[in-house]
């Protein structure tokens, strides 16, 4: 698993810029955490764009965990975010998708060449307060399809 | 409404990294764009944060040019988002919000302190495409309530 974090954390300058940092990942759950700085607004909290990236980027880190990167690639297809408090400190986000599911998603993409999944997130700050609520919605496509 | 260009261009290190461009600003209406370069993801499209990022700073500049900004201040509640087409060029946003809604908006926040506003937009690509439609929730809060 070790030889994913560059590709998540160093996925693209976007996500570089941002700091993004991979705290944990195996098969079917990633945790990662957005650091406070670089990624301030005008009133020194988090901005939404940095909230909606950490709940995002998760997707392709589960993805690279527990997929078959030779035979799929996922896309994004949307987001549902709400912002329910001030993000003052670093955030965390964890997601995991369940062996059920990923079978279900994968029998379906062969079939199809494509399969829909969706998983809800939360974004926590540093004492465990949730700052971003998200319902992110993807797309498992298989390669040649 | 030149002096509002570097508040919404520089407003802080995220937008600024990204090259955020205010193209054209009056009371009601602003549109803004989004280089491709250097916003792309791994597949050389430009990455899904940026589309977010590129949707909603406008609400920041339209409030700059709309409301009096002594009076009142906006936060951003939420989105929903939709990736329709990939975003290979730079891509641009315009937004605008009738008289009729500042009013309502302005004598709700008078009344109340805060009142919810809202509105859809598309992001195009260089040839008019649309590759990225989106809910933006607001609110408009009056200082001091």
């Amino acid at each position: 698993m070790t030889t994913i974090r560059p590709l998540v954390e160093k996925a693209f300058p976007f996500v570089e810029r941002m700091g993004l940092r991979l705290d944990h990942i195996e098969p079917g759950r990633v945790r990662m955490t957005c650091p406070l700085e670089p990624n301030t607004n005008h009133i020194g909290t988090m901005y939404a764009g940095a909230l909606f990236t950490l709940a995002e980027i998760p997707g392709g880190a589960l993805f690279l965990s527990t997929f078959d990167a030779a035979t799929y690639y996922p896309i994004v297809k949307g987001m549902e975010i709400k912002f329910v408090k001030l993000a003052s400190t670093d955030i965390s986000v964890e997601v995991s998708i369940s062996p059920e599911e990923v079978a279900r998603v994968s029998a379906e993409a062969d079939a199809n060449g494509k399969a829909d999944f969706e998983w809800d997130c939360e974004l926590t700050d540093a004492e465990g307060n949730v700052v971003c609520v998200t319902t992110n919605h993807y797309q498992l496509r298989r390669h040649g399809s």
